[in-house]
């Protein structure tokens, strides 16, 4: 079963305190994809330019990522440069280059239409909401979005926000989309918009599921060395939207695994530059740390006389 | 089996978005205190002006705290005042009037020496050496400490550590102490120096406990609403240690469900000003939120076909 997703197609320049690494693959449907294609077929609909190293997309073809809605638009390629402080917890932005990007029109090709999950990535609301108009009633639709589109797009987010299933966003987007602190709070303004579930990624401090009647927390593998966050939130995504595709369950049991299945994808991406890592991921590397976070939180309830 | 626990006895004033509360029960062995009660018998050491409202510790006597190690000091008894902003994250402290607590020489009772379970509060690690003098081989010691002791008695500490079995720390502590940014890398710095155990807190993130073999991780009980963070992390030491202590067990799966009464504490502690909210908390109320945090992160290894 496939999962149709949406978003950017980058080249990243990133500088860490372990090293740096120039013009590797990025973005967020890029990483997504490297994520979810461990689990279930891909269809990517994107944009990059005519200096596009396309070879740096053959591995992701190979794992089942379907290119056919991989546009090549006249101009210069989605290009970021960014740079981690020791602690690694925020990006410093150095330069962003939208290129073709900025001309994005989503065209989803006849043959993803019926594409029964889709996730929309990190985009302008508005062509989110474009991508949504070519689709035919998908069983399940999630969406991510960023500080930006909150600020400059809101009544376009909140519209999309009425139209989708499920939303991932990180802490501060969420407080920043809510205006509440606190985030059991946030999370309830947010699914009362519409959304069934809302996932508050928390980094390092793992991932918050809230539904109507539940709310579940999957815990971060604490990693020994974190080598490069980029792209972590979208592998999360990926790992989390690609093992409920693999299933195609949405019992709340099944919502719950494929949490961990995106916090495992989240840690993975983390431990190198670009998709490296996810690249030569195996399945059974990926259950097995899915057993390691459930032996994290594991006890046993009974207590001792 | 009783627990000794020895640390602050203060006045706390404090101001939340909330609201205010002026003279309240404060300071680390009355938190501790507090929630170790209402799982096992406490023996407290500590020290109090001769202003000290007594009868306010009286409900902490009816729940089983024997104060025969609370000294009376001539002089003004240990104040802070602090105020928490909207995001209740950190406390801004606009006063602290050290008062008979700065010449506090912790005396422990004759017939608290043989207490099986030890908790050191956040004092001077020199006093807490000193205490650990005066007890008599105690099967579980563990220890707290804070920013200004890792900064201005760090050889103190050291050989603190070199004899205790468990200490606890936030993570900004801990990544100080150790000088490593990542918590893994700083956890095992520190059981490096002696402690089988290191409990980092993380407050609204959760708990992590490093032992020798194992990382064991629990979230924080995400609520609605916090009302004043103060204390949050003597009663999750109370709740720990008041459970190991109650079971006489450190088994790797006691020692699990202890950082969860631990976790369930401080999310109870920060439900009301000061110690309120744990002196009115039952067993059962207790023991529902262990099994709300055990939902909470609990999910199903098997994958579907």
């Amino acid at each position: 079963m496939p999962v149709l997703v949406v978003g950017s197609v980058a080249l990243d320049s990133v500088e860490t305190p372990f090293g740096k690494a120039d013009d590797v693959l990025g973005g967020s449907a890029t990483f997504f994809a490297a994520a979810a294609s461990l689990l279930t077929p891909v269809q990517l609909v994107g944009v990059v330019g005519t200096d596009y190293p396309m070879e740096k997309l053959e591995s992701l073809a190979a794992r089942g990522v379907d290119l056919a809605g991989l546009e090549r638009a006249d101009g210069p390629s989605f290009r970021w440069r960014g740079r981690y402080h020791h602690d690694l917890n925020a990006a410093e932005t150095l330069e962003t280059h939208l290129g073709v990007f900025s001309r994005f029109s989503p065209k989803i090709p006849e043959q993803f239409r019926e594409a029964p999950f889709v996730f929309l990535g990190n985009i302008d609301p508005r062509l989110q909401l474009d991508v949504l108009n070519q689709v035919e009633r998908p069983r399940l639709v999630a969406c991510d979005t960023m500080n930006f589109w909150i600020q400059s797009r809101r009544p376009d987010l909140l519209e999309l926000l009425r139209k989708v299933d499920l939303v991932t966003l990180n802490d501060g987007e969420a407080r920043q989309l809510s205006e509440k602190v606190n985030l059991v709070q946030a999370a309830r303004w947010i699914m009362d918009l519409g959304p069934r579930h809302v996932i508050i990624k928390k980094g390092e401090h793992g991932a918050l599921m809230f539904s109507r009647d539940s709310v579940f927390f999957a815990p971060a593998y604490p990693l020994e060395s974190v080598f490069d966050p980029t792209g972590a939130g979208d592998s999360f995504a990926g790992g989390f939207i690609g093992y409920l595709t693999r299933c195609n369950d949405m019992s709340d049991a099944s919502m719950r695994r494929a949490v961990i299945y995106g916090s495992a994808m989240g840690s993975f991406a983390v431990e190198k530059f670009s998709t490296e890592r996810l690249m030569t991921l195996t399945r059974s590397e990926v259950d097995q740390r899915v057993r390691q976070l459930r032996e994290l939180t594991t006890f046993e309830e009974e207590l001792p006389s």
